[in-house]
């Protein structure tokens, strides 16, 4: 076991002192960045990409070796897991993701179950050689889509503006989705403890789509299979504490409820005022966040205004993990990239006396 | 001038005592309706049936004939304004709208200018017409995008996933932005201000993507021009005062700021818990809305225990006007939609005893 050498995202994460706001950029892994299409290139194509542990490892470090990032994240997608249930999972050139097997009936509902976690293998093969590979520069952040989140693709198929099949079995055959979101949030459970078995630091659980739901909604069908992940990870590992972040984009008007889920830390996307997030989770949980990723299309001077903006808004003390409020966007300019990253460091020093 | 036989919507965004909760549900007059079907088929295309007077008035009574709704809405288009600028306005088969000479260059937009409201007659005379046609049945609202919301469609071209194009003007030359939105402005004021005198009774600015921006982007660039807009229109009207509702999709968590704006009531979206919001804007302003569209993709029972639901969450008293969060999607049921109306108006009155 290697000494971390930069623990300063983990210990902001559980609100302990920190000598400057740490930060990492959600997708920060990605096409942005030439040496990932390079790579991505070599390996055919994403899922080729996510399946190869040795091009994994690479396209994981490559964004650390550019930029003075606090953590890395695994490389991986959100829909493994039930790629790993038989759906399916294929990518059509410059479209999202789809399956072939979606659950179109009661008996395709039937039939689903918990996957062998071996199946997953090469997700767990990755967290062990990134690990590795890191050294102990800065901790591995592992995650899982949230179980509402996977059933979105599992029931519509792919993306979708609307969710409109997704809604209608919501608001028509609540406990056919209950029960897929029952599986999905063990498969979850289980996906996420095997990671954090395989090394990984901090797991962040992605809601993506949970802000479609309305509140009551959000609480019913996404919220509480979170906290159901939450009470079954493992916490510790390695003698330190694993954080859980919880990111539901388009979550900005629960945070609260979201607080007391049991994470210790909530991601925040870029709508939130982070200032009023901090007063509404008082002590509760770090917060996570939140620059406009399109905040990066500016002048250098726009983009420290920004940053300046937001680290002014959390104010003094630890609890904040410096992000985008969504991935960044693949026609980013890294070199603007590089802008954030570093007057995120620079101007967060004051904060932390 | 005739009488008004039900102003029940009118009193609910007043704050007046009311019977019941009156309704009625954005984008009423639409392709879920067979009769609205036919009518558009007969207009050729969607902009034709806005340019068509007696069409446009036909199908904005049409679902008035067949539910017991409290108020008519002009049927048009949001982007009426940039296509009098000469933005050249068009749909295609499928798609959202677009525009064939987007504000591509700074040039562009040193060119642009408030229109002639002479260019929007069809719009002020379809106005004229609906209210003849209603002969005091209902309130008749009149509309128009926000000065952003249309801005986004003028530089973007048409819709967006990220509305990237709008963003990076926004973070890099705000100036120009900034532009756009002021004559914006004073084009919606104007619009809307001739909507009222051809017979608008009240008026709804649709700020459609101020939910895509940040907090401090939304104040900047959304509501300060929604704000120069109600300053700036005419409040009384044939003797009544002519209530302006703001509805910022995705704007839940600005609420506050939003009910200092002058407008008399607020639209939530379906994200949004009302209880909440009742609690957080105080007695400032009504509020409209909130349920899932897709609520109505249910069965009636559970129709009926979502109304009963946010009718509970607003609670005794007026100052509601129930809708839905968003436009009735296309492929809702007309049966389900009049469950939906039926139980607002029976489950609604032991809140107004």
């Amino acid at each position: 076991m290697t000494t971390l050498k930069n623990d300063t995202f983990l210990r902001a994460l559980l609100k302990q002192p920190v000598e400057y706001t740490p930060l990492w950029m959600m997708r920060q892994a990605g096409r942005y960045l030439p040496e990932y299409k390079a790579t991505r290139a070599f390996a055919g194509n994403f899922l080729e990409l996510c399946r190869n542990v040795e091009l994994a490892t690479e396209v994981t470090i490559q964004p650390l070796d550019r930029f003075d990032l606090d953590a890395a994240i695994l490389f991986s997608d959100i829909l493994t897991i039930p790629d790993a249930m038989g759906l399916g999972l294929y990518f059509e050139t410059g479209e999202g993701p789809k399956f072939e097997r979606p659950l179109q009936s009661e008996g395709d509902i039937e039939l689903l179950a918990v996957p062998d976690m071996d199946k997953l293998r090469y997700v767990f093969d990755a967290v062990s050689s990134i690990r590795q590979a890191l050294g102990g520069r800065v901790p591995l952040i592992g995650f899982s889509g949230s179980p509402f989140t996977l059933a979105c693709y599992m029931v519509e198929g792919g993306g979708s503006k609307d969710w409109r099949t997704l809604k209608t079995m919501l608001y028509s055959r609540p406990d056919l989705l209950h029960r897929i979101l029952d599986i999905n949030a063990r498969a979850v459970t289980a996906y996420l403890n095997t990671q954090i078995e395989h090394g990984a630091q901090a797991v962040q659980i992605f809601d993506t789509w949970g802000g479609v739901l309305s509140h009551a909604a959000f609480q019913e069908f996404s919220l509480r299979y979170m906290q159901q992940v939450i009470s079954g990870l493992k916490r510790e590992h390695e003698g330190r504490r694993v954080p859980v972040i919880l990111f539901t984009k388009g979550g900005g008007q629960w945070l609260e409820i979201m607080a007391q889920s049991g994470a210790d830390a909530l991601g925040l996307d870029w709508t939130c005022d982070i200032a009023q997030a901090r007063a509404r989770v008082g002590s509760q949980v770090a917060l996570q966040g939140n620059m406009d990723p399109f905040a990066l299309f500016g002048t250098p001077e726009a983009i420290r205004a920004e940053v300046a903006r937001i680290l002014e808004g959390f104010g003094p003390g630890s609890g904040h993990v410096f992000n985008l409020g969504h991935g960044i966007n693949q026609f980013a300019s890294p070199e603007h990239a590089k802008i954030l990253v570093d007057s995120v460091h620079e101007l967060s020093r004051p904060y932390h006396i």
